[in-house]
């Protein structure tokens, strides 16, 4: 597959078939992520991957009960039920179902890597630039070989538990749970607002004329649905 | 170029070439960066580019001299002059070249990249995961077309100058400054550690037996040249 084109096709994939990712198919996704810049090159990053270890069985029992937890709560917040939700046929509604599958399913995917961050310096809002990049090139990989994922803040729910089940020291921040497999079903395109609301030239908003979408780019509004979807700005 | 070997062949370039970046060029790469994920696809991250236009020059200039003072400091706290660094063929002495060189031109690079994520909780570690995914899109994107470029947190010196200059509102963090180009002269390879100490199974520290770096790949020890590199375990 073509860098430009992997760039602009991989979307977040939360439905796997039963198939198993293989040795093969794993190392080059952990290697490729591990090929990441971060800050002095000090390559602080490191993925703990979750097969069918014993230490994975807990781990993903408490990964999925976070899921659940998170899903309940982010249903309620934003309104998926509501508005539009109520209609089933609604993208709303179709996103409900698939993230309420992920949630139910979140302990079975068929891997999950916790991507961790040794800290040199205090905790700061920008010491992801260490490690979500390769975060990133991990999911480019995964799409590369025809795999797919998707990265969550679900460890955060059960930091403490996580720890303990699998010895990460303190000093170790936990930054995201990736979790992996092959693609099933149907997966709409990527979609992103128009290109133009996200970049600007020689000052914030103001316009950069050559930010244009090409051809056949396909647009959303931002964020999860909310419970009045119709104050937001449509695509333009 | 393929997506895997993208993935494995972006490295920080720090020389760039007199000739300008083209809108076009421009142009997929910001779209490409703008195609990654980000939480609940809020798509929270905006590119503010710095050209040749008049708030580019002052934010330039503001940039440059907190480079410059980075650079300083990082000579003198990383010990680039001592040690192997006495020996100007070393390459911690070529490093030190190219550092200082790119600290000396960093208000004259082709194209500046402010990566900037609109708050929409309160600051923490883990908010970077919804634009440093995208910076590492733009990176790569820049590799595909022949550019090379690098993450920098360079902003963070100069932040109120560059909010001021640039109009950029509180509640909008700056979590990245992009230098971007066309390479000039010779690049090394990408180096990293060996992967299967980045990588781990089942638990902390615990190995990964797959995962194995393939034949040809290039190590290096972590993080910048110390005081004491001989204190350093070599790759390997």
């Amino acid at each position: 597959m073509d860098l430009l084109e992997g760039l602009a096709t991989t979307r977040a994939i939360r439905r796997y078939a039963d198939t198993p990712v293989t040795d093969e198919e794993l190392a080059t996704v952990l290697w490729s992520a591990t090929r990441a810049p971060s800050g002095s090159n000090r390559q602080p990053f490191r993925f703990v991957v979750l097969r069918n270890g014993p230490r994975a069985a807990a781990a993903r029992a408490a990964l999925g009960r976070a899921a659940a937890r998170m899903w309940a709560g982010k249903q309620a917040s934003d309104g998926y039920a509501t508005g539009s939700g109520a209609d089933p046929d609604s993208p709303k509604a179709r996103m409900a179902r698939t993230m309420q599958e992920y949630a139910d399913r979140f302990a079975e995917a068929p891997v999950i890597v916790l991507a961790c961050l040794i800290r040199y310096r205090d905790a700061n809002p920008y010491e992801g630039s260490s490690v979500y990049p390769a975060c990133q090139n991990l999911l480019l990989a995964a799409h590369a070989l025809g795999l797919g994922g998707v990265l969550t803040q679900i460890q955060l729910m059960v930091e403490p538990e996580l720890r303990e089940i699998l010895a990460i020291p303190e000093g170790v921040a936990l930054h995201a749970t990736i979790t992996l497999g092959r693609p099933a079903g149907h997966h709409g395109p990527v979609r992103r607002r128009p290109v133009d609301e996200l970049v600007y030239q020689d000052g914030w908003e103001q316009p950069a004329p050559w930010a244009v979408d090409p051809p056949g780019t396909r647009w959303t509004a931002a964020g999860p649905p909310g419970p009045a979807p119709e104050l937001r700005s449509p695509p333009r």
